[in-house]
């Protein structure tokens, strides 16, 4: 092979790419992985890990504001919001570099630039800074190129009135005002976070509630946090790109849509009509050297799931398909204040006959001293076999506890132990809203 | 009946008195329950409650001197720990109201005052600051009535110098400093809390290591975390009680004793020769109408084992003894800077062929840009079927993580499913620790 050639390319380094990458180079495979922008992709760089960042800073500002109810005395200065960008920055590219090192430490090769298919096993790579474009081979391919923001016919992002989540997450100071058009995981987020700072925030949404796909009870209890955060909420509004007159900021968050530019069109790989990338259950595409995995299969836009189909990917375009995805229930997790979780099994809605169990956090020993009492536990049982099917929580930490709920219906057991739940733990109310359906709960009055 | 008779008289108010109390009584039983002090018991008036009160309060004050990390600029006033002592009792007095709101609404008696039976049947119960002195009828019986802090021969707890930890959680003051004898999880969590808020701490052991029963890996990391805190950890010492001289505070935290005052050897009731109830795994004692829950079994002096025992034990004297408490992985947590937690397969020490798998916090996106970046997550894995048997946990949110643990355990999955994990979050280094074990963690560089 020449500097070249390698048996196994992966175009796009967020969390989909890297993870095929490496594990394919753990297998053994030669390896290289191209990148347009920022090792990380999506998820490092303008997704996940910075709105974590920001919504931790908002934690934090809380946590200080609200000491006294521990009996500490603190004063919170005032904000300046570069600050807080610039310490977000400096994590994302300590976070980077360690990728970075881990991508080295298997010996795969990083481009930085944008790729283009010549044919299934040549990739054009050009990079304009650096003035340049040349050529490599691929014996199998992984493309992991992701999505970007959705923009309005008529509407473009200039970056500074009209903008979107990657620009919101780079703003140096906080806007006055802010209108916030798409009420899905996005828009809540960016509203939770901007109007926690100060910025005051309209919320607008297309749909009868925010997140139409969500349990009603859940949108419901989010929407009530949001306002009572000071949040204005607008649901049911169809002409929000009407009237953007008055807003200093117009951050659109209505969906994503594939990146494109990789030629995919003429190579002949199936897409569908929005540019999504069709693959089978092996992550495959109808080229069979040729597989794809993450948000540009259009399918969860979730980066663990991306790590997941990385991993098979790697396995199956190595080794023959032998894992198939199988996606017995995948978390979705909101950072609000406080956070919000759920999970089912995938068949939930087939299921006639199910039962509800629902516990406060307020009657939670631990919630209870942690002041983190806002919010529920509710959970949904086959009424039948008793087995839990889905869980729903807001409240503190439940981007923690979601795992355990996770783990409680991926292995289909038909009860849950209370000596398993530490106590006093924030988890241990899963179990108390299963019970609670069973009028089986110890932590609550009578009904 | 008349007012003294009961279907169900349980003894002890604690996490597993309380439990049982209430599942009698949702099963249709005539129940009262005495309690010689405070609702609540050990766990929330002198145990886990004011202890994790405590432990946030403290870690507030770091989250309040360490907001520069976020960028956020804030004073932390001087510390008057009297307000926090007075705050954790606030708490403690509301959750103590609401537990007898519970109580009540299920029509179960409280009697105050301390218990001894007369007979197999009959309590002579007795109040001596009201200066009352009654008998009850109970058909059945639970005895939950936990523990106190052992003393060595020679010393008493005066409350002032020579103080146990139910004396420790209420100190107006942080004294100047502080031995504590005793290296398990009550002294740990002790000198967290007071060294952290300026208390010079001296932590002494008799055995070679802290948790002599746990992991060494995991005692000496925590052992290393106590010292970085400031405070001074003496191992393999014998001769603590030999030069108390020149300490402010001597807190002795070597163990628990079970509560006497029952009568339990005249009635004939099978004990220990420390005193702690023999019961079989239906939780009833050699007596047939009495059962027994909780830290007087002296089994695992934990409260959510308690509450599991109170449930199965209220179910089985009522309805017979159908449930036996099998107690597959019982997670335990100790509240260190950062905590750490364990959970393990009952049988892990049958296992001969383990192999293991650690991924440091360091690595995780997530503990990285909470600047939680402590600690470690350890897995031991059966080597022949792949399944995790164990895992150790030294990190934040190790008392939440630990119940995804516990369920991965308890289900017997023979592997963990990346898309059953939230990213980024810190549970999620659990599977990263499994995939450690066999080379195929792609988040750490390659070996």
């Amino acid at each position: 092979m020449n500097l070249h050639e390698y048996d196994v390319v992966v175009i796009g380094s967020g969390p989909g790419g890297f993870s095929a990458a490496v594990r394919a180079a753990q297998i053994g495979a030669k390896v290289a992985i191209i990148e347009r922008l920022f090792i990380g992709g999506t998820c490092l760089n303008c997704g996940c890990i910075p709105t974590k960042f920001l919504w931790k800073s908002l934690k934090v500002k809380k946590e200080i504001q609200g000491s006294y109810r521990y009996g500490i005395k603190s004063i919170l200065e005032p904000i300046v919001f570069e600050n807080i960008i610039n310490k977000k920055n400096k994590n994302i590219t300590s976070i980077r570099s360690g990728m970075k090192i881990i991508l080295s430490s298997y010996n795969i090769n990083i481009f930085e630039g944008s790729a283009i298919f010549k044919n299934k096993n040549v990739l054009i790579i050009s990079n304009n800074e650096k003035n340049e474009k040349f050529e490599i081979y691929a014996d199998k391919i992984i493309i992991a190129s992701g999505t970007k923001p959705l923009i309005k016919n008529g509407f473009t992002f200039d970056g500074v009135r009209i903008i979107n989540s990657t620009d919101a997450l780079n703003l140096k100071k906080i806007p006055k005002n802010m209108l916030i058009i798409g009420g899905g995981v996005v828009g809540i987020e960016m509203a939770t976070i901007f109007s926690g700072f100060g910025c005051h925030v309209t919320l607008v949404e297309r749909a009868n509630f925010l997140l139409p796909n969500e349990d009603y009870e859940i949108s419901e209890e989010i929407s009530k946090n949001l306002s009572r955060q000071g949040i204005e909420v607008i649901t049911a509004c169809t002409n929000a790109f009407d009237d953007i007159g008055e807003y200093e900021k117009i951050l659109i968050a209505i969906g994503r849509v594939p990146n494109d530019g990789l030629n995919l069109r003429d190579l002949g790989i199936n897409i569908t009509d929005s540019g999504f990338i069709k693959t089978n259950e092996f992550c495959q595409t109808n080229i069979s050297n040729i597989y794809s995995v993450g948000d540009i299969t259009g399918k969860n836009l979730l980066a663990y799931s991306a790590q997941h189909e990385g991993v098979v990917a790697a396995e199956n375009i190595i080794k023959g398909n032998k894992f198939s995805i199988s996606n017995f229930a995948i978390p979705q997790v909101i950072f609000a204040m406080p956070q919000s979780a759920s999970v089912k099994v995938l068949d939930f809605e087939k299921y006639k006959n199910v039962i509800f169990g629902k516990f406060p956090f307020a009657s939670s020993g631990r919630a209870f001293i942690e002041n983190e009492r806002t919010g529920f536990v509710k959970c949904g049982i086959d009424k039948l076999t008793k087995k839990p099917l889905a869980f729903w929580i807001i409240g503190a930490y439940s981007d923690e506890i979601i795992n355990t709920a996770s783990q409680i219906l991926k292995s289909g057991m038909g009860h849950i132990s209370r000596e398993t739940m530490f106590h006093p733990s924030f988890s241990e109310s899963l179990l108390n809203a299963y019970e609670d359906a069973f009028g089986k709960c110890v932590d609550v009055i009578k009904k």
